[in-house]
């Protein structure tokens, strides 16, 4: 069966991408890898909107979570975590695990967090050494205000720390212009690459964080990185064949143009909301991202098996709803590599398998909302 | 130009291989992941030649090497190290890094551990918990003899933790039938597979400790990916296209066998012993392992800039020495996708090059008894 793939993360990975990676091997301690591996790490200082170095890890995105918080603070270290999903509890889980005393400000799913709870806190808990925030939250759909945020926690002692894994090359997203002092990011979302790779930036307000940091640390130890990186190399062996994919992914981006990739994403959001709305169905995220929509699952449809059933009978790839929300929403990607006809497909297949699934509604309604959203520009 | 990976890692990888690895990415929640995925862990099983599940992490090998010292011991606990090169110095490195106490028994470079002084050392220190050395040493070329420390250390209260990056699926190696307790491995020696996944497998005398350990953990937090092995997934987002690739590799070596790729890399290193002797070249390794071959640089001739030239000018890339050793011997692979024509084609670029930079010996000689050892069988 042909599969197309609407899930946020892992995404396609375009073909010259692939065949990037396919290439024959380099050794990673040669001048040929060194300039491969700069080329990609500038461009990733490109993606981040940044003019700090971006280091790479051959590690998934979670590897970077643990990397910021191990790198930044030390025991007993008080952090304050803005939990608007499923990825906001990971910040919490790592910190505890880390001996790191969260404060944590729990907003329901669907939710983003409000400068005003965080400002309070910062003010209650002025031992508070990171705020630790998503740009997207994948498991619910929502984007929160790192502008703002940032511009609020940049006059404090805190540094601001965002998982940009899933909004990464998807959601607008401006480091250095919005304050944010560490950014952590994978490549199996909007940079289109299979998944392996794992990045992170920090401003210079939390490298001095990372001097005093003494949580145990080797493998993601931030300082190894920066000491290896002025020799154009990392301290292991580097993911050579993904850090080639890299390049290219970075070389579509760019041609592409990082702004477009933006403007495509909130486009594509806009239709695929429009899309589920045709069929009368409710969004979740109060503040929707540009990169994935999560949907209400409508009553009497059982949620898991709509997911499901797309993907096992028409190939359809989306994403269920996760925790508490599993079969209660379900969600659909925008990002990376997916354009225009992705969504109308997203919408065809969501609903005839609606129909099938007794939940009867027009056919092509869907579909022709997303055509027209399209068409406005 | 045309180029030859005789690199004890990267080792070059089948074409096979590379094209598993760019087939179109697959979600990691899926039930057609979870067959491919347990269809790879039973076959490192395999591989590992242990019945203990095998557990694959989104890292390079030293993440797993982490991941053995975080999840077997807690501060304050005694290990101890046989530093046999480079990569014994990293086990004394983590430890240090998560404060564990580590005895070292260091050897000088080229020499194998001694078994007799392990007995001794963990008499003196019965608080040992846990013996860390390598399968084989790739800095020194060496192989140790892990069948006879298993058989002393599985009737303490010690576990035998092996690195077995630059051996596996390379040097014989056993973990069941030698009483190893932990074994590490990364994926681009002889797995024939691109850098960015790695390996570890437990017996149930670790999983004792690993019960008890508690130096914080997360991203390479053991229970966790048992836990989530349980329901055939792990736990964050899986490296895909790597262990698409990895499935591919496993094939391979089943098909040759993995006893016969055994043989292959022991007749391989004997040719390249032979044919660098034949140039009047001293080893290194007191006890030669199969997988890469140590070699003194001769007098008068600069190590670095011979294995430099024979990347750059005949695209033959061999490793140099590391640390005190750089530039003082050099090193020739023979695992993984290597056979008997790449140690013709090293050995060839070794007599080549070494006419070039001024030290005369015989062309052909080193080839000729190359393929007279080839020959043997």
């Amino acid at each position: 069966m042909k599969k197309y793939l609407l899930t946020p993360g892992p995404t396609p990975v375009p073909n010259s991408v692939r065949l990037a990676e396919a290439q024959e091997i380099i050794h990673h301690r040669t001048p040929e890898f060194s300039k491969l591996f700069m080329e990609a790490s500038e461009g990733m200082k490109h993606i981040f909107q940044t003019k700090e170095d971006v280091y790479i890890f051959p590690s998934v995105g979670s590897g970077a979570m643990q990397s910021a918080v191990v790198n930044l603070l030390s025991r007993d270290d008080t952090a304050l975590v803005l939990e608007t999903g499923k990825f906001g509890e990971r910040w919490r889980d790592i910190l505890g695990k880390y001996g790191v005393k969260a404060e944590v400000i729990a907003y329901d799913w669907g939710k983003a967090a409000r400068v005003e709870d965080v400002e309070k806190k910062l003010k209650a808990h002025p031992e508070i050494k990171a705020v630790f925030t998503q740009l997207t939250e994948t498991s619910t759909g929502i984007v929160n205000d790192l502008a703002a945020l940032g511009a609020l926690i940049k006059d404090t002692d805190a540094v601001l720390v965002v998982d940009a894994v899933s909004g990464l090359a998807g959601q607008e997203f401006r480091m250095d212009e919005w304050n944010v002092d560490v950014t952590v990011a994978g490549s199996q979302k909007g940079l289109m690459l299979p998944p392996g790779l794992a990045f992170i930036s920090a401003s210079r307000k939390a490298w001095k964080l990372v001097e005093n940091s003494t949580l145990p640390k080797f493998y993601f130890d931030l300082k190894s990185y920066k000491k290896n990186f002025e020799k154009k190399t990392q301290p292991f062996t580097s993911a050579v064949s993904l850090i080639a994919a890299l390049n290219e992914a970075i070389n579509l981006i760019k041609k592409e143009g990082l702004e477009n990739v933006f403007k495509r994403c909130a486009r594509l959001a806009s239709a695929t909301r429009s899309g589920v709305g045709a069929l009368g169905l409710k969004m979740f995220a109060e503040t929707p991202c540009d990169v994935v929509t999560s949907v209400r699952v409508p009553e009497g449809v059982d949620g898991a098996a709509l997911v499901k059933r797309m993907r096992d009978e028409y190939g359809v790839g989306i994403a269920g709803g996760q925790a508490d929300y599993k079969g209660k929403i379900f969600r659909i990607a925008h990002m990376g590599y997916m354009y225009d006809f992705d969504i109308i497909i997203a919408i065809s297949a969501l609903e005839m398998m609606l129909n099938e699934m007794g939940h009867k509604v027009e056919l092509g309604r869907g579909v022709a909302a997303v055509e027209k959203e399209l068409l406005r520009k």
